[in-house]
């Protein structure tokens, strides 16, 4: 199976930590429900592949996300494995929170918006209602010694308002953040994103004391733009990259594709470019081929296309 | 139809010059004949949608490349919108150079090979005996008053030598752009490279006196990387980009995919960046879903499959 040359690039990180979002977000909207074995199985797989970050499930309510309703199941499968500050779950609440404890998790991921209208949508609430439910959930994981991230979406367009002035999304980072979370992911849902705006952010988060160190990215590949703006914000300072393997988190093929970064498009450029990320690509690959055959349908990941053939 | 929100890069070109390769090297591999009054269309589709230099066609030996065997009738009934300077056709050889002459065009393109296996599987040629071949074209070409460039691929990897050394790329450029040519055209055929190569080999070229502003580059998506490429090559300086309108140039759903960059990707990245490419995106949207129509099948550029769907 080929591998990238490798030449370093002068002006990255000499190591990222991928943030796998894949058994999460990827899942999540997948409509035929995946069992919570082969959920284990996947996250137990990313994590061979080298794969250290790996979101593994969330505690919102059922009704809310069906595919994602056998959290417990997940972790009581994965045992110790999925357990630790690097196997953090989303909590949309306190109630998810206490059910994330009980599970006995070591991290917990919080979801708010930078627009009312997808607050309003995702959490039927206000920005600022929002951040107020994130507040106890954020201190009582702080205080129970949990690793913390704060998710902040639509951080440059919105499907509804449009673009999103970057005053608007600094404000909702800096209030996220003084909630004492320990790292910020800014989201490009809609992936309209461009290299411009994502310097312009990362910018402007620097000169209000949310530095580079305590941001990761979450670029979606709606139109393509997803890994030049990763590499953008890399030459930034920024180490924590959000993917998802196999690029799983929306149909390629459709108009509302919402595909996330494919994990294996990001480490062939981190590979070829010298920069660490300790995941082996070819065990990926391997993992999105598993995967995709449990899902009935070829991968978007071009790596995966490429390597592993859909034809 | 969305268009990006405008937030300039410090480090792009104030304006980049998109060659436009849908109509010869998108079309080329396409099985089924499009007729020659389709291609026509498409390229006066093309002119209107702001894009100014369009490669119309190529003057090979029709059983090299059956699709484009009607380069002539292509060019009649484009008429003077295909000729001049900024309507290069590719010619292999003094034969395909005298039939270019006699259609009247204003520019020419010869295509060169960085590695010995596929100088000869392309040409039937060392890279040594290929260039001597391209000797005459460019030295005619010239001396007709016609814009020439020179295309070299394979400059970073080759599907049966592996990695392709720079230095050896290095020197065929040299060897090429010392025919005379106007521009060189850097080809990564098999979409293999990634940002740290891009910039090692901009930098060795410029320091054997080939600097950026006489580079385009072309590159490939088949691992996802052209656009993280082409951005590092602006930044580089170089301000010509070779792209394809829909991503025409090879199946993405098959293990051998070569899709050229999609030109609206390309632009959607440029005009959020506050780049100027005069392209006008939704024209050329339009554009791909006409000819997404001709070809019975959709578009891979994830900005058309976005902005026009396909579901």
């Amino acid at each position: 199976m080929g591998l990238p040359q490798r030449e370093p690039a002068t002006d990255l990180p000499e190591r990222v930590t991928i943030y796998e979002v894949g058994p999460r977000d990827g899942l999540q909207n997948e409509k035929s429900v995946v069992p919570a074995e082969v959920k284990a199985e996947f996250i137990r797989r990313l994590a061979a592949a080298g794969l250290e970050t790996i979101e593994t499930t969330s505690f919102v309510p059922p009704s809310w996300v069906p595919q994602l309703a056998d959290a417990t199941e997940v972790l009581a499968d994965l045992g110790d494995a999925g357990l630790g500050p690097r196997r953090p779950v989303l909590v949309p609440n306190e109630r998810g929170l206490d059910n994330a404890l009980a599970a006995g998790v070591g991290a917990v991921a919080v979801f708010g918006s930078a627009t009312e209208t997808f607050a309003r949508k995702n959490l039927n609430r206000t920005v600022a209602e929002s951040i107020e439910m994130f507040r106890p959930v954020v201190e009582r994981a702080k205080d129970s010694g949990l690793w913390v991230r704060a998710y902040v979406s639509m951080c440059f367009g919105d499907p509804w308002e449009g673009p999103v002035p970057v005053e608007q999304v600094v404000d909702v980072c800096q209030r996220m953040m003084d909630l004492g979370a320990d790292q910020l992911s800014l989201g490009d849902t809609i992936g309209t994103g461009t290299t411009g705006h994502v310097s312009r952010l990362l910018d402007a988060l620097d000169a209000v004391g949310i530095g580079s160190d305590r941001i990761g990215v979450h670029f979606h590949d709606t139109y393509g733009q997803a890994l030049a703006n990763t590499m953008t914000a890399l030459r930034h300072g920024v180490c924590v990259v959000d993917a998802s393997t196999g690029g799983l988190g929306g149909c390629p093929y459709a108009k509302s594709a919402t595909g996330n970064l494919a994990t294996e498009d990001l480490v062939w450029a981190l590979d070829g470019a010298g920069v660490q990320t300790g995941v082996d690509l070819t065990s990926l690959v391997q993992t999105s081929v598993w995967m995709a055959g449990h899902l009935g349908r070829p991968s978007p990941s071009a790596v995966v296309r490429a390597l592993a053939g859909s034809d």
